[in-house]
């Protein structure tokens, strides 16, 4: 196995079969075939064979994958059978949102802090955190060697916001702003804009 | 130009292009070349110029692209050269946020409506909205021959509100909640799920 040589659009693919098993662990069910579980994912079941096996051989054929061993497995491929902390940056209504999101539960996540530089924001109560002042980031974040940030400030502080992350360490950024990011080859970037989502299918329209 | 015959892949990034040309715009810049657009979306300068060739010949060879009319075909290749209405479905945390996100101006989208069948929820007034009961989303829908939506409500809820939205002639969800939807050939599913984003990312680190 190698992290090099698997392709990215593959890569991308594993945490939703991810989600679709543990759906089906959560349910009762113990063992799934390609076929199920591509019903599921509204992908073809040669495709999940074909991503699947990348990693080696978790399926036997008649019987189908174990959905306790092939969950153990992918976890361990994304490297989600740890828990990664996370930081926020923005209070503002999506900030509030994802701090209030329950989503993140059993996927290897945790919010720790959540920042933001309105001195209005700074000390609100958000569930169970309490907005820090975002001069005190950069310090959080090499303290306890934080590698991951969720992104949710307006598009002209972003690329700022994020250059700070990186300089204090963080390794992955889910951009809400909606702006490309400029970041080094090291660091990874993942977007979440809803309009461009939505442009994506209006084109089908 | 057969919309059946582009990948999908490169009609993803397109919006991308949007959304970088949009802010060149902004910012006074009259013409741009595909090496810039692609420092600016972290895509190569050659593959730039293939998607977008994928559609006519829109540059010059040495002059560039004029943005304004990149924009313009941009738009009209994704037909956000219209305003398209949305419907929100789920008035939480994350509806809320959508309520009140700001990102969907001049890129094509207006919400008009945001439902729930949560009683305390209903009548409630979001930003200029006042949430409605769920139980009259079809008939509203019909009514005004919407298209497009967007999925706020928790996982368990999502197929059955996916079921009645295209039963009503909706084509397009955008969905928030954590599971992967059954929908026929003629509708399109994007989904937005930050753990599987951020999950995607821990591969890497």
């Amino acid at each position: 196995m190698n992290a090099e040589k698997i392709p990215d659009i593959i890569i991308g693919r594993l945490p939703v079969y991810l989600r679709a098993l543990q759906r089906m662990a959560d349910n009762g069910i113990k063992t799934t075939s390609s076929q199920e579980l591509g019903e599921h994912v509204g992908i073809s079941a040669a495709q999940i064979r074909k991503d699947i096996s990348q990693f080696g051989e978790f399926g036997k054929q008649g019987t189908g994958y174990s959905i306790a061993y092939l969950l153990d497995k992918l976890r361990e491929i994304l490297k989600v059978d740890r828990i990664w902390d996370v930081v926020l940056v923005g209070a503002g209504d999506m900030g509030h949102a994802l701090a209030n999101y329950q989503g993140f539960k059993n996927r290897g996540f945790h919010i720790v802090a959540i920042f933001d530089n309105n001195k209005e924001k700074i000390g609100e109560k958000i569930g169970e955190f309490t907005v820090q002042d975002a001069e005190k980031m950069t310090e959080s974040i090499k303290a306890a060697n934080i590698k991951i940030a969720m992104l949710t400030v307006p598009a002209p502080a972003a690329q700022g916001v994020a250059d700070k992350l990186i300089q204090s360490g963080v390794r992955a950024i889910l951009n809400y702003a909606p702006i490309s990011l400029n970041v080094p080859n090291n660091v990874k970037v993942q977007y979440i804009d809803p309009a461009t989502h939505l442009q994506r299918m209006t084109y089908y329209l």
